[in-house]
């Protein structure tokens, strides 16, 4: 078995840093990284694309709105077609870093309320992921559960690696359960580690409402800016390689191969 | 004769424009975009390189301060090593947009405060250099008269297109006077068609103290904010046109294509 | 009969200008000036705050949300007690230009998005009412018709000034249509000017249905940053005068007049 | 003997958090507040002042450079005009919320980059000052040993609050040594006391190049963003309690009394 172990890093700005980025790149797989928008500036994308390169950890985009003080977790309407080329933008300016340190960018992930949005609405998924596709068509969008994203990625001829939130609820669907309701975050690491297990092992999960809900994700989410995410991130490790699990990059699995 | 004729465009932002870029495009063989620091956003960048795919211009990253409210104007004391990463993401975002469109990132071009910095310090410009040539080493260079830029290009492996300002007055050295000196900015057409003329009839541009100076630059730029720049484009292309010449692209000429 | 001529001034932001703001400071009594948050920075805000002295106008703090980029124009979901903290901070720092210059702010209108959502959420407009109140309970809010705005005001102690938008259609009730519906601005001059004379006449106003609907604002709003904003309002102003109706500020509308 | 402790708080911006301001507002007797600048935002200002309120702590406006990405550390070369209307800016939007909560605000100090520019020149401290005395003659200027700002404040009728920054050497004249230069920052909790002891019982410093400089701050200044700040300004109370000194906020010093 193959699972990709990823995390959002990145996700300071200027002064100021979120979660101990350093620390999880000696654990993960791969990295989604802040570009600008909602979090991250030029110096924070490159030192971590650089760490990233140097520990052999894969990079991906990690979008979302222009929104720093709101840290892109308020939903914005914005058209469509401007998100858009926001996207394209965010998309430009991690490869263009990537490129000038000699890494590469393998995939894509939407942030926040984007994210949220995006994987809810047809319309807009079609449009982003058709401005993901337009950008580069071998990047892999890496997502939660989310029907849109995935007709809109089959639709333009995008893959996409399905990732599981260790530790977020998700519903009857496989969709996340909304931060706000209670027990939308499982805050104890043992709670969170069980989950894992019965997934690695059984490839189930058990839903908000307690129903067991068939999945078989490609890639473990960690939230890097919560206390004990390094922590978290090496035991979720280290049940993947007590089920015989490797932690392998997205762009690195059988699965995801181009055919040339 | 072959000359390039180029602009900066793409100078809004959010609901404000600068400039009358569309009538330009009509007449410029390349155009220096500003990329969202100083100048411009998402949906700006990518109208105006579409505009300009549509139109067979050329377009080029117009990198600058992190200024917004200065217009990148203002003098901002950055480490180097910073600002060579703002320069690489603003590379990439306009990369990331041409690509996105279908058409290509040909050059670049230092703005405002950024621009007169880099030309006049040596270490400064080696720094962003090699920041454009890690990012792309087939990137052109448009500048106007600098040994520094000359240097670091030819110490990193870059072509530099030398580029005249029309309204603006240089010194001995061919270096541009500072705007704030009485009779660094031209504004009288005629004399700035005149200095056009001679210019590509004779070689040779009066500097600011009224001595003649040789000159053969690649390319010559218009500046779209000032009222009466499209006029003034035409007839600048106009007397190319009756001097035998030919607007093309920098990344066209003879000179500058690339051994294979 | 008196009534205010206001607009929204000081929208420009760095380099960037709308409208002609020193022209129409000639024709309005009040001004409502853009606090740096969806428009307007330092240096216009107190240029504009000057001008406005100088002329004998009336200042007041439009606030909006932070967003240059979509000029305040774009829904965000922000925390009601958050948006009260941004209205607080844009309230104060107008305020305290003003007092720089000598000036006094008399009044406080919302902008763009935040102002369509205030005036329908009771709850969002009683959380910033009560900011304004709060940070000064002489304050006039300056708004169109919101049952949502007026409650609040009577709840908090605060007085409402109702504004006439002379070019955008209302219905029955007199909501503004949403910019978005057809019809809903008005580009006619001469329908706009008719609208005018009507009201001012006979208190009578069209709705977009096309039934009459008895209105008396306080105030008239011209839009500064519509092409031919000066001469409409120039011709308003000649309207009101030709209507016998004298052009005066709230602040010195009797019925404004606090009992002391 | 009376002497004010304080601190530069309110230093996050959005999700992003600096020192420990809940903690240190137990210890200080005023605060430096930043204004959305070079730091700070609405909601974070709102809340510090509210919580210096409850705790009985003073707030000043902490004035800083439009640049939160360098954290105002970086010059800026703006037209002094200019920077004075942000100066005046940041001053109303932090009066505003103190007003709004019941507070009220003191003092005023220039932070980072602006501070450094404006101790040393006197034309720049002559124009903020004057910005400060134009928005609020009762203001006391709080700062490092300066000559410009002193004379500038005495000409425009304002008082000065001179700081001690207990863990930066100065030099022979009282001004602070740049940080870059070794020395500069004194990071040994157990030197940096020994300088306020001697400080506070002797009135002496010594100066970087070991010679005894005399010294009578009003108030002693720590840095709320280094580790240890909290227990460091806890021991500086103690030390100014030991030495039979009050911690007082300079607003209600005798010596800052305004005659009435």
């Amino acid at each position: 078995m193959e699972i990709d172990l990823n995390a959002d890093l990145g996700e300071g700005f200027g002064p100021w840093r979120m979660g101990d980025d350093e620390a999880l790149l000696d654990v993960l797989s791969s990295a989604n990284i802040a570009c600008g928008f909602h979090a991250g500036d030029p110096v924070i994308m490159e030192r971590t694309v650089e760490s990233a390169l140097a520990k052999g950890v894969d990079v991906g985009a990690h979008v979302g709105f222009p929104d720093l003080q709101g840290f892109g977790r308020r939903v914005m309407r914005i058209d469509p077609g401007e998100i858009a080329a926001m996207v394209t933008y965010q998309l430009g300016a991690l490869a263009g870093i990537a490129r000038s340190v000699g890494h590469r960018m393998t995939h894509m992930s939407f942030h926040g309320a984007l994210g949220n949005m995006t994987a809810a609405d047809d319309a807009l998924a079609d449009r982003l992921v058709e401005a993901v596709a337009r950008f580069d068509r071998d990047l892999i969008i890496v997502s939660s559960t989310s029907h849109a994203i995935e007709t809109a990625a089959a639709c333009h001829g995008l893959r996409v690696a399905t990732t599981f939130l260790a530790d977020r609820a998700c519903d009857a669907a496989g969709l996340l359960v909304p931060r706000g309701l209670p027990g939308a975050v499982i805050h104890d690491e043992a709670m969170v580690l069980q989950r894992v297990r019965r997934l690695l092992r059984e490839g189930i999960v058990l839903a908000h409402d307690g129903q067991p809900l068939a999945m078989r994700p490609d890639s473990i989410l960690v939230h890097g800016d919560t206390p004990g995410a390094v922590s978290l991130a090496r035991a979720i490790r280290r049940e993947i390689e007590a089920a015989d699990g490797r932690v392998v990059p997205v762009s690195r699995m059988a699965a995801f191969q181009v055919a040339t």
